[in-house]
C-alpha cells in the first residue's frame, strides 16, 4: 500500500466504522462449533466433577455482558438442576469485608478478560471459605482463571471491538453445556439434548444472514432511547441488548422483565419509544403475551423478537421456534447487528466506543 | 363547598398535583417512630422464630419498589449475618413451573400491597418444599400474608400516590430491624444498634425540612434522562431513584452500581446527563471515588446525595453522616422529593401517573 496509516493497528478499524464488531458477529456460529467439537470434552470433565460434589446452590459474580450469561445460568440453574442460584455481589466481599458462608455451595465467576480484580477476590474468599470455584473466561491465563479451583475456556478467540458479542455468546454456550451436563450427572448430555444444540451453529447461520436487522437500523435511526424486555430465558437477551445499545450508540435503553415492566415502568412506554420484546416459543413467551396487550394498550411500537408472529407488532426480527433455552443463543444474534448497525447510521464507531475499556478493573 | 366536585376522591387530588405524594413522604419520621415504637416488638418476635430455625440462606422475592427493599435486606443478609442471600426470580416459579430446592432457606416475600398473585405462588410452592416463609407487606389482609408461615406488617399505613414512597422506607426499616434481630438471636438489637436507630425519625424530619431537592428541580427541568449510581447499601437506593423518576415523571432514568457503570455505561454520560451518585460515608462510598473520578473525566452532571463533600460535584443533596445501613432510609428522602418536584415542574400528576395501578398483579 502506498497510502500512509494513520494509527491503524491490528485492533482498531479506523478505515471502516463497526469492521471489528462485525467480524465479531459473524463469527459465531464457528464459535459454536469450535465450543460443540472442541470445547465439549473439556466442560463435560468438569460437569462430572461438579456433579461428583453435590453443591448444594450455585452462586455466580460476574459484571457487565458477562453478568447477563449468569443471569441465563441462574435460569437454568433454577429450572434445570432445581438448585437455588444466585448472583452475588462482588461489593459484599471486596468493599465490606464480608464472607457469606458458601461453604455447601458452587461458586461460578463469569469474565471475558478474567482482568477484574473484585471477581478474582471474590473466588478467592470463596475458595477458602471451602467452596467449589469455578472460572468461565476467555483467557486461561487470566488471573480469575488461575484463582479458581476449576476453569473453563469459553474458547471465542480474539475478540476485536470492545464491546462483546461472540464471548457473550459462547459463554451462554459453555454454561448451558455445563449446566446439562451437571444435570445428567455423567457431564454428557443426552441425546436429544445433544442432537438439538448441535443444530445451534447452522440456526445461528441462517438467523445472521437475514437483513432484517440491518433495514431495522433505519428506522430507529433518530429513536432517542429504547426499552427491551423478555421474560424467563429472554430476559437475559433483553439486557444485554440493553447493554449494546448503550455502549455503542450511547442509546439510553432500559431492560425490564415483562413482570417488572408492568409494576411501573410501562407508563414510559409511548409511541415515540421502540420496544424491542423478546418473544420465545415456549412459556417465558407466552407469558409475554400480556404484556404485549398492555403494550398495545400504550400504542406503543414493538418490535418483537423470536419465533412468534405477534398481531399489533411493527417489525419482527425472526428467529428460528427453539426450545427457550437455545433461543438464547439465536435471538441475541439480530439485536447484536441491530446495534451495530444503528451505531453506524448515527455516526459512531463501535469498535471503540468513547470512555471503554476492554478490560474494566473494578474493585 | 358551592363548587361541583369533578372526579375528586380521597385517593386522587384533582386539585394539587402531587399532593398525594407529598403527604405520603411528609408523613415517613412518624412511620419510623410508629415502627419502632408499635412494630419491633412483633419484628423481635419474628425475628427470634427465624434465629431459632437457623436457615441456611435467606431467598427474596419482590416486584418493583418492594424489590429495592428486598435488594437492600440481601446486602444486610450478606454483610450482617453471614448468609448467603439471592433475590428469586418468581417467574422460574410461576411460568416454568420449577421447584428450587429452598428446604433449608427462609424465603421472604416483600410486596406492599401483597396482591401480586405470582409471589404469593412462589411462598406456597416455597412453604411446600419445606423453606420457612415470610411475608413483609403493607396488607394483613392480603393474599401473600396469608400464604406465609410468618407475616410482618410495614405499618404504612394508606398510601395515597401510586409511587410508593413511605411503604418502601416502611420496608427497609423492618427488615433491617428484622436482620438486625435475627443477628443478635434474641431478635431485639443490642443497645449501641437501637439508639443509633431510634435517631432515625429525627434525623429523617431533619432531611425532609430542606429545601434543596426542591431547588434542584428547577435545574433539571429540562434534563431528558438521568443516571442514578450507588454501590453497596446505597445501590438499592440508586435503582429506587431510577424507579420514581420513571414512573412520576417519565424520565429514562438508568440505575447502575458504580463498578458495572464502569463496565460500559460510562460511555453514555456527557455533560448532557446528570448523574445522582449516593455516596455514604462507609465503605460503599470510599468505593465510589474512582466512579466519580471517572463521571469527571466524562465531565458528567454530577448530584452527589448524602454525607460527603465531593469534589467537582455539580451540587449537593446533604443527609447526616450515619453507618451506611442507616443512610439508606435517609438519602432517598430528598431523592422522592426530587421524583415529586421534578414531575410537578414537567407538568405531571405524580400522585396518578399515566398506565399505573396501585396494585399490579402479574402472573
Amino acid at each position: 500500500m502506498n497510502q500512509p496509516q494513520v494509527g491503524a493497528t491490528d485492533n482498531t478499524s479506523a478505515d471502516q466504522p463497526g469492521k471489528g464488531m462485525a467480524a465479531d458477529i459473524a463469527e459465531q456460529p464457528g464459535v459454536y462449533a469450535d465450543v460443540l467439537d472442541h470445547g465439549a470434552a473439556e466442560i463435560a470433565r468438569i460437569a462430572a466433577i461438579i456433579a461428583e460434589r453435590r453443591p448444594r446452590s450455585i452462586v455466580f459474580t460476574a459484571r457487565g455482558t458477562s453478568d447477563h450469561a449468569a443471569l441465563y445460568a441462574a435460569y437454568l440453574t433454577e429450572i434445570r438442576l432445581g438448585l437455588p442460584a444466585s448472583l452475588a455481589s462482588p461489593s459484599v466481599v471486596t468493599v465490606y469485608d464480608a464472607r457469606p458462608d458458601w461453604s455447601d455451595s458452587l461458586v461460578i465467576a463469569v469474565s471475558q478478560s478474567g482482568g477484574s480484580p473484585d471477581l478474582a477476590q471474590v473466588v478467592a474468599a470463596a475458595r477458602a471459605s471451602g467452596a467449589l470455584t469455578l472460572a468461565v473466561t476467555n483467557n486461561p491465563d487470566s488471573r480469575l482463571a488461575g484463582e479458581a479451583e476449576l476453569h473453563l475456556d469459553v474458547r471465542a478467540g480474539h475478540e476485536r471491538a470492545v464491546a462483546a458479542t461472540k464471548t457473550y455468546t459462547a459463554e451462554l454456550l459453555t454454561l448451558l453445556l455445563l449446566i446439562e451436563g451437571i444435570r445428567t450427572g455423567t457431564g454428557r448430555l443426552d441425546a436429544a439434548e445433544a442432537t438439538a444444540i448441535g443444530k445451534l451453529p447452522e440456526l445461528a447461520s441462517g438467523v445472521l444472514a437475514t437483513t432484517g436487522a440491518a433495514e431495522l437500523a433505519g428506522r430507529y435511526r433518530f429513536a432517542s432511547r429504547f426499552v427491551t424486555t423478555g421474560r424467563g430465558y429472554a430476559y437475559p437477551t433483553a439486557r444485554e441488548t440493553a447493554l449494546k445499545l448503550m455502549e455503542t450508540s450511547y442509546l439510553p435503553s432500559l431492560a425490564f422483565s415483562g413482570a417488572d415492566l408492568l409494576h411501573g415502568p410501562l407508563a414510559m412506554t409511548d409511541p415515540g419509544v421502540p420496544v424491542l420484546a423478546v418473544v420465545g416459543s415456549g412459556p417465558g413467551g407466552h407469558a409475554m403475551w400480556n404484556v404485549l396487550t398492555q403494550l398495545g394498550k400504550q400504542r406503543a411500537d414493538v418490535v418483537v423478537v423470536g419465533a412468534a408472529d405477534v398481531p399489533g407488532q411493527t417489525a419482527r426480527l425472526a428467529t428460528p421456534a427453539v426450545d427457550e433455552r437455545f433461543a438464547a443463543l439465536l435471538d441475541i444474534l439480530p439485536l447484536q447487528q441491530l446495534a451495530l448497525h444503528l451505531a453506524i447510521e448515527r455516526g459512531e464507531n463501535p469498535d471503540a466506543p468513547r470512555g471503554l475499556k476492554k478490560v474494566t478493573e473494578t474493585v
